[in-house]
């Protein structure tokens, strides 16, 4: 059975999305839509596994990340974005695939071993944490997804999958999911404005796409530079500068940031300067996105109403799934 | 808020129904079932736990225990029969109670740990096989179950139910669960015609309800009584003979039953005269729920439609429940 190539991807509503979203998924998502069937998930439990004492933060993101998307242009009639907790069936499938998975498998993963470690769960680690691998691989394939994005800390996590993909056609003996191709994209992570390898909101580090001109400008000029460039007249360093590492990935004009970077190197340009650059560039990228999200902001009905429309659709492809699911697994009695 | 007194209780389908079941079981609901609202779930998700490997086994013994269930006059007027998997807010609601417990907590579970222990699963125990407490406790809130019948070992698994209850109304604010009550059987439990302390399937010591009068006869004769009782002259001991353990359950003549202990033990007695005894008694006890299942079992179509009403029964009032879960958790979008 060949299957088609469809595409999961999605985010937690554990706040509004920053540039290291956009640098890492959500531009690609808007260049995929046209090439591919795709579908972003919108993971409210999975929001919730460490935020359940906190619903109502999880409520209210779920608007604020479907403002993003289509500020960003993921476009409602090429991709289908859909709210995870409005489909019983992942929910019945990760139940499922429970069975296929043994607790020392699960244990080994390194990204969840990864994430138990950073998060500093110790004993407390819940069960809802623990299995949250598993009920990805239900995100996925409650779609048929076969096509998933990532960054390369995430290819164990896709290995998982395809293990569970593999048992799941063998045992029940009929290739009912398709193995999943993992798509890593070039730039997967952007550095945080402290310099730290990742930009996360938990580390108080992003910029976010609703950040109003000011904020960005507040929050480039604490950016790390260069910490031996301390004159204007000093030569300073391009390399590990996190200026210059925003400006490699969002201005526009390379001729002229070439031309920026030789002046820092040989002395004479300050990091004032710099900044004030980077905030033109960065307002300049983030207006129009900052505009259609003002716009859109005024109406959350409409992004409701598109993200509910896209959780109807989700629906009628789960039920699908759900039921060659049941008919394989001789869950069907009536 | 004042919690109805639901009863949740129910079978895995792995197997046709034994002695063990009636007398631990089906005859309290046969009784119970005229003084409280009680519901009685067919467990085929939990059976695939650990026999995910074998669905049609699972599907086939679910038409099983419904002949059983009606054989044995468990009237689905009074009491609501419902198949486990085609509820999927059980699922939704295995998920969201998995936030509420550490793994730590679940490994701790004495049951659990004697499960384990029982079935030999080593590295092996699935993630399934280790959830199930939890998905067991979804079994019984989705219905709002506050009363659930267990055997003494059983009573860890409603502790924990009830730290989830607990759990789940003060995080989400609202008393939506009530605390379960265990209902603890006077038998709770029939010695195997082995003389082992549990009639079980897996272990090759049960006399089936659907079991013929000769299947029932050559099963007494092999069955195990006082090893020193060499000859009928011989005194012989009622204590720990397997023989009279049954004849205590299923003599409804106390009075001879009496008269044939005096008997034994004092010698004269012969163990096939008193294995003829209960061959009889066990017999005439069985005798109307075979014919029972017997004709229902020409009309499985029949014993299907019950469960399927029962099934749809079930799904309004675990929609209802559902939705008040949405509602407190806000996962209400639309």
């Amino acid at each position: 059975m060949e299957h088609a190539k469809i595409i999961l991807t999605g985010d937690r509503p554990s706040g509004p999305l920053h540039l290291g979203h956009y640098v890492g998924s959500l531009a690609n998502r808007v260049r995929l839509q046209h090439e591919f069937k795709q579908f972003v998930i919108i993971a409210d439990l999975q929001a919730l596994t460490d935020n359940y004492d906190n619903p109502q933060k999880v409520h209210d993101n779920v608007l604020q990340v479907g403002l993003d998307y289509l500020a960003v242009e993921i476009n409602p009639k090429k991709t289908t974005i859909f709210i995870q907790s409005q489909i019983p069936e992942i929910a019945e499938l990760a139940i499922i695939f429970m069975n296929l998975v043994t607790l020392a498998r699960l244990a080994r993963n390194p990204t969840v071993k990864t994430e138990i470690a950073q998060k500093d769960f110790g004993e407390s680690v819940t069960v809802g944490f623990t299995v949250y691998p598993i009920h990805q691989v239900a995100d996925i394939l409650v779609v048929k997804g076969t096509i998933v994005p990532v960054g390369e800390d995430q290819l164990p996590m896709i290995e998982q999958a395809n293990e569970i993909v593999r048992s799941f056609n063998r045992i029940y003996n009929q290739p009912i999911f398709g193995e999943i191709q993992p798509l890593i994209s070039a730039v997967s992570r952007l550095t945080g404005t402290d310099g730290k390898a990742k930009m996360s909101k938990s580390l108080g580090n992003a910029i976010y796409l609703s950040d109003s001109a000011d904020i960005v400008a507040k929050k480039v000029m604490t950016m790390y530079t260069d910490p031996d460039h301390l004159r204007v007249q000093d030569p300073g360093k391009v390399e590990g500068n996190t200026v210059f590492t925003y400006l490699d990935v969002f201005d526009p004009d390379k001729a002229a940031l070439q031309g920026l970077k030789e002046h820092y190197m040989r002395g004479g340009l300050g990091d004032v300067a710099l900044k004030k650059r980077l905030i033109e560039v960065l307002n300049a990228f983030l207006d129009p996105i900052r505009t259609k999200r003002e716009q859109l902001a005024k109406d959350p009905a409409y992004v409701m109403q598109v993200v509910k429309e896209g959780t109807l659709a989700t629906r009628e492809v789960a039920a699908k799934t759900m039921q060659q699911v049941r008919d394989v697994m001789k869950l069907n009695y009536f």
